[in-house]
């Protein structure tokens, strides 16, 4: 086969057959089709698009290029969950101990991923409770999920190659916001760590990938038929990213957070959000109706017993559990200031790619793949959409660890915040949920 | 500047300013932007194209990247041609010692490259010459076309290297059919070349890129502009390639047809459309009028002394002039073979892309960049279009190194000739001159 020749046939917008893909798959994991001519497909891709059934194969071809995950070894349905990324976004902390705790045989052995840029990565978050470790071995892995019913392990190298080198390439030749490559990389990763069910978490606005609910819902369509095409049952869930999730962002404040609406004491969209992703594990799972999935769910939320259960993970994966009981243990940055509201009025917008460019000027985010972060650093919203402040009142508290990333990251969030006379319609968390 | 926005901005569509489009080329030529990020950049192109504005400035900035001929201790006026390429095209071999020969005042000093695949390049031509050197420095270069009046040297390695890299990786990326990018590639050639008058060849049917005539006009009148925006003046001609140009495909083969043609031997398609080229050159240097300079070329043509300004020329390289005034000398391959006509008919039609591929096979052509080739391989059409041949007659004779390669050809060859019962209508060679 010709490579040259495939890039040819994806320009002209014609699909490319199961072993064509097939090609083009391996060449991009094992390296015998160079860079150029990859990115050249990507960038023909991104104008001419794939079919869903050209997606699906692409997806099961990505799935197989590695090592993939057995769960054979897992007693019960194994459910996973997926953000496509926003600012805030800790669910994955507050819905997967649910799902374990709320006790209906759904298992969580979820793979997670590092952040880059604005939008933070699971493992990071996990990685600011001391002692936790998330490179675990499959036996480990396996112990754990069968022992306490949820996990959260990092990928690893070995897992979806073929993805990670054009996941890399994407960024860098301007090819990420094409709808088949997002949903094949997505799914890809999904159908490789072997669970049975998948709900997805489709973001759309200003902080998200997709700007629209349209555009959002497309890519979830167009997700869910690739699972399905794959022998997989998905839930999808639309969701608003105009603003950060919830108040926190940075990895130990977001820890914080997920810490206080597993204890009923945080509310508001991000409680809302994170019951609806555990209840839709349940439901697809085929654990029972959709109402009763959600009454254990908030069963397990009010009585304690998800926060108790993302406690016993924590500590399965060598983690201190104390920090989950007693959130105030975690160090806090003793380089801080607060935002003071410029006049009185309500708050129209935060708007999430400028709170999350903020965050990542605190240090809370990753300006390259290598990297370090501050996992104190990051930002408290004192007061989000729909909210009132009076002038001088606070707005947000800022955390780092320099006067200079203070300055920077101020100027950045100053601008995300949009005060109005008028009290602004409430707006809807979830937009729309596909099954 | 960032080259992920700038692959961005085309992707969208949109312009890019002058300092862009300089930013990219400067990036290409000292390799600084890497392969995949140009590769993207170039298939973004390909399906949204660029104004004749970003084309002009693009050739403009490839045109500078490197080294630039100085012609300006050149008496007269300076015409260079060019063709888009061909099967069988030595119309340099005739034009070029044409236009010297009427002694007008208008001089030729032009570089020419190696040929790639099927289409072949006025060096290899040259160089079956015994003797002959085309890697001439600046001043024996200028020496001979002051001297002489037409001197047809190499490329040197500094010339344009922009377009260098960027011609190599759309060969590898399926984006070599986007006419802007074919059209800065050849005219930032041109105009590195230092002449004051450009005259090209622009093909089309199965042996040239452009496979419909308006595709090609549409091509002539981009790098027309592109000409006349730098301060050019440029004429094109528009002509079929659906055939291979005269009867002779190969190098050394070719330069003795050439012979032929100058010593009024052969007339057909390629004596018309060398006549008309060197005519171009001489009226759009501003000689005479159209009829005037015709009747010089046709002049130079009848009286040998455009044959005899060749193998001056070839002396002054160091050739052999011999072998121009005589051309049986050139060593003939004594593997050989006929090809003949299955049956009685006209032949309607002998496809130069087939002829093109069956000459590469024989050992004319090359496969990579730094492959041998035999200059005394190829074809000679015995019968061409518009001509009768009886069954059994000879079709074609075929020349290589070996019984293997004759095989090969003989085949793809065999496939070239289409013969009916009917007569064909005559076709034109010229379809349109654009000034």
């Amino acid at each position: 086969m010709n490579m040259v020749a495939l890039i040819e046939k994806k320009k002209h917008g014609d699909a490319l057959d199961n072993a064509e893909i097939e090609y083009i798959v391996r060449g991009a994991a094992d390296g015998t089709i160079p860079d150029y001519q990859l990115a050249a497909f990507l960038m023909a891709v991104c104008f001419t698009g794939m079919s869903d059934e050209e997606t699906a194969q692409f997806t099961a071809c990505m799935a197989h290029s590695g090592e993939t995950v057995d769960l054979s070894a897992v007693n019960g349905t194994k459910a996973d969950k997926h953000s496509t990324g926003g600012i805030g976004d800790k669910t994955t902390l507050i819905a997967c101990p649910l799902v374990a705790a709320a006790d209906c045989g759904v298992r969580v052995a979820k793979l997670s991923g590092r952040g880059l840029g604005f939008t933070g990565g699971t493992i990071d978050k996990l990685e600011s409770i001391p002692g936790l470790r998330t490179d675990l071995d499959a036996d480990t892995f396996i112990g754990i999920v069968n022992r306490v019913g949820v996990c959260v392990a990092g990928q690893t190298k070995s897992l979806v190659p073929a993805d990670k080198r054009l996941y890399a390439l994407r960024d860098v030749t301007a090819t990420v916001d094409s709808a088949p490559l997002i949903a094949a990389s997505v799914m890809s990763k999904k159908l490789a760590g072997g669970s049975d069910v998948i709900v997805l978490d489709v973001k759309y606005g200003s902080g998200a990938f997709m700007k629209t609910a349209e555009e959002a819902e497309s890519l979830a369509l167009r997700m869910a038929d690739i699972g399905k095409r794959l022998g997989k049952r998905v839930s999808a869930l639309i969701t608003d990213m105009h603003v950060p999730l919830g108040r926190a962002v940075g990895n130990a404040l977001e820890v914080q957070e997920a810490c206080a609406v597993l204890s009923g004491r945080a509310g508001g969209p991000l409680a809302e959000l994170s019951a609806a992703l555990a209840t839709e594990m349940l439901f697809a799972a085929g654990a029972d109706s959709r109402t009763v999935c959600a009454d254990r769910i908030s069963s397990a939320l009010r009585s304690g017993r998800g926060l108790e259960k993302l406690a016993e993970m924590v500590e399965a994966q060598g983690g201190d559990p104390a920090y989950i009981r007693n959130p105030v243990r975690f160090p806090q940055s003793q380089v801080r200031r607060t935002l003071y509201a410029p006049s009185d009025g309500w708050v129209a917008a935060t708007d999430a790619l400028a709170v999350g460019r903020a965050a990542c000027a605190l240090g809370a985010g990753r300006s390259s793949k290598d990297a370090p972060i501050d996992h104190a650093a990051g930002i408290l919203l004192e007061r989000v959409r729909g909210e009132y402040v009076r002038s001088g009142g606070a707005l947000a508290t800022l955390f780092a660890d320099s006067i200079e990333r203070l300055d920077e990251a101020e100027a950045l969030l100053a601008d995300a915040f949009r005060l109005q006379d008028k009290k602004p319609q409430p707006t809807k968390t979830i937009y729309k949920t596909i099954c």
